[in-house]
């Protein structure tokens, strides 16, 4: 069944250069089949009156860890006070996630899944990680595919404890995650991934990881640069991955490998949020012609945010991007660094994955923060 | 009609010095009529099953600018963008408001209200302060009455220009607002407000207006300090006023004389957000034993979220307060600053207004910045 949606306020398509006004936009079935011009507009077999309100694609949160289980509320609060807190950070989220039922971890997703629709993510990205044996990852990934086919193995996280809590051997470990972990893993999941950083894997471990999945069939994506100055961007240059995440500290040897790669760099700026950590600058890397991607990193650690609008909000007042950027960053960019072009933008034969804002334009994600501007959501040519 | 809730995560009342656990609340009529251990608790007509959801007071957003027309997204993104803009900022504002109709003015608060209402403000104070002459002030000040009973005229919020386009005279418009403008806006107004800064009004044209307005009955509180040091924030110390706003910019003195006339310190980081300019300091001010209330300024020109979790997560990200001192001011602190001591606390004989979050605790509203965490509002004992 054909849908005409009329009365947009600005109309975002990413196909177009600038916000299209006086337009409609037809759907059908899950893909859009017209946009253009209101007064030339097709017929259909439904009619939407978008009431002036403004329209835009979903939001494509290319990486997100959602497969977890307990609470670290009290964790966040001492960090905020400058205190020292004596519970384990991850460590604290992996024995959780590994004493947790596969149902609580499904209706824990399935509460921010919702959540993330809610704010307009038609797209999202589950990684693994918190469980860290080859059980608790494939089952972590089993549980994320349920709600998304972007799923990542990041059995490179951290190394786990043993368990008499000591620290495992970080070599017998990775022979673990690109053995017997990933060959459990590899039927559940898209993407592979490694946290390539001091205290976690280096740029050669980080690099065997990604040539592990590889062999069978995964794509790659990295975490990098987000504490520290590291090889791990160029790595992922390197290999021509489509995207690598945080990039906050980059030299300009990092910003000239993506430019020349195309790798997408995938700014998150809600952990600089919630870990008064300096924010990556998305201004030097738009100016070297880097493609940006925004994303959540919705995780019970570092960052608990799931708001898509609020690192739009943040790329504009802390990273230099103008609204316009970040909303493509958080649309196109995010299908860019997922290798999809199916959706994040409005054209003819693309999903219709899109949102209704309860304001004349895309601006108002950046001049509003934290309202809740989104009215409605579309997916597969279906309101949610 | 008495209701119960129960299985509350945390509950806030901000009559005990820390969030109480396995405690109920039960409330008749408007409000509230008895807190204590769950296992205590009284029987009631009906009953709630908060599901585990923490439960604190209504936000109080103690300073807020609704009445207004117009758009200035443009000029946000122009000032974000680093660009100068040449359309009038808060005169593009005023030649909007005085060109709208009643109807349009009231529709667009009620849109404003309903979405504040969404988030969990259960009081919000209005101000005028976009018409700038005897008609137009009073009519703002009638629409906002309409939807609070804590109405502030704000004659004194910038001297317009004349209908040439040339700035009017200060003295003689001064003399207009505590004049007839005055008169015409009492019967619609609780309090009388002015902008003491520099490009506005000094501080003694300040305490002409605070002066005029309290010999007709009306409260008087002040922005001050915003952009600037100045003796704004002494002035509303020395004449006891209730609060004084933004206090952005302070000397020591400054400081000391909030703590010593118990004035609240209300600040709005959604402005500076929203303008790139450093935040307040709270933690400042707190160390001092100044009493400190968060309010959003929701206004087209400089802040345009009427949202107050994005100002607690804020307090909390870059004013060095601790979530539980931002969700203290964003309620008690805001009755406070109101001199109301009906609402922000959840006691017997208080009002109930109340949220249920969907979150364990209230810690969330910091640590989930940017996500809807309000998931039921009641006002006066009744779900909104």
């Amino acid at each position: 069944m054909s849908v005409l949606i009329t009365h947009i306020g600005e109309l975002t398509t990413n196909d177009h250069d600038r916000p299209l006004t006086d337009a409609a936009l037809v759907l059908d079935g899950p893909r859009i089949t017209w946009v253009g011009p209101a007064d030339e507009a097709p017929a259909a077999d439904q009619h939407v009156d978008a009431g002036g309100r403004a329209v835009i694609p979903g939001f494509v949160d290319s990486h997100s860890h959602l497969v977890f289980a307990g609470d670290r509320a009290a964790e966040f609060a001492a960090r905020m006070a400058g205190e020292s807190y004596a519970a384990g950070g991850i460590r604290t989220t992996v024995a959780a996630t590994r004493a947790a039922s596969d149902e609580h971890l499904t209706s824990h997703v399935a509460r921010l899944v919702a959540e993330m629709h809610r704010q307009g993510t038609t797209t999202v990205e589950i990684k693994s990680g918190y469980g860290l044996t080859v059980h608790d990852e494939a089952r972590s990934l089993a549980v994320a595919r349920q709600f998304t086919d972007e799923t990542t193995f990041l059995g490179a996280h951290v190394v786990p404890d043993t368990d008499a809590g000591e620290p495992a051997d970080a070599t017998a470990y990775l022979d673990l995650v690109t053995g017997p972990m990933l060959d459990a893993c590899a039927p559940h999941a898209r993407w592979i991934d490694a946290f390539c950083e001091e205290g976690a894997f280096d740029v050669d471990q980080a690099r065997t990881v990604l040539e592990a999945g590889a062999a069978v069939g995964l794509g790659g994506r990295l975490h990098a640069n987000q504490l520290t100055y590291g090889a791990g961007v160029r790595l992922a240059a390197e290999l021509g991955l489509p995207a690598v995440d945080h990039c906050t500290f980059l030299r300009d040897a990092d910003v000239a490998a993506l430019a020349d790669s195309g790798t997408v760099a995938t700014l998150l700026p809600g952990v600089e949020f919630s870990t008064r950590q300096p924010y990556p600058d998305a201004r030097r890397l738009l100016d070297a012609g880097v493609t940006v991607a925004l994303a959540s990193d919705c995780n019970p650690g570092s960052c608990f945010t799931s708001s898509v609008p609020l690192c739009i909000a943040l790329a504009v007042r802390e990273m230099g991007m103008t609204p316009a950027e970040a909303v493509w960053a958080a649309t196109a960019g995010g299908a860019r660094a997922l290798d999809r072009d199916d959706v994040g933008v409005l054209a003819p034969g693309r999903r219709a994955d899109l949102l209704l804002l309860d304001a004349p334009s895309a601006v108002h994600l950046a001049y509003r923060p934290g309202v809740p501007l989104v009215a409605s959501v579309w997916k597969d040519g279906r309101p949610l």
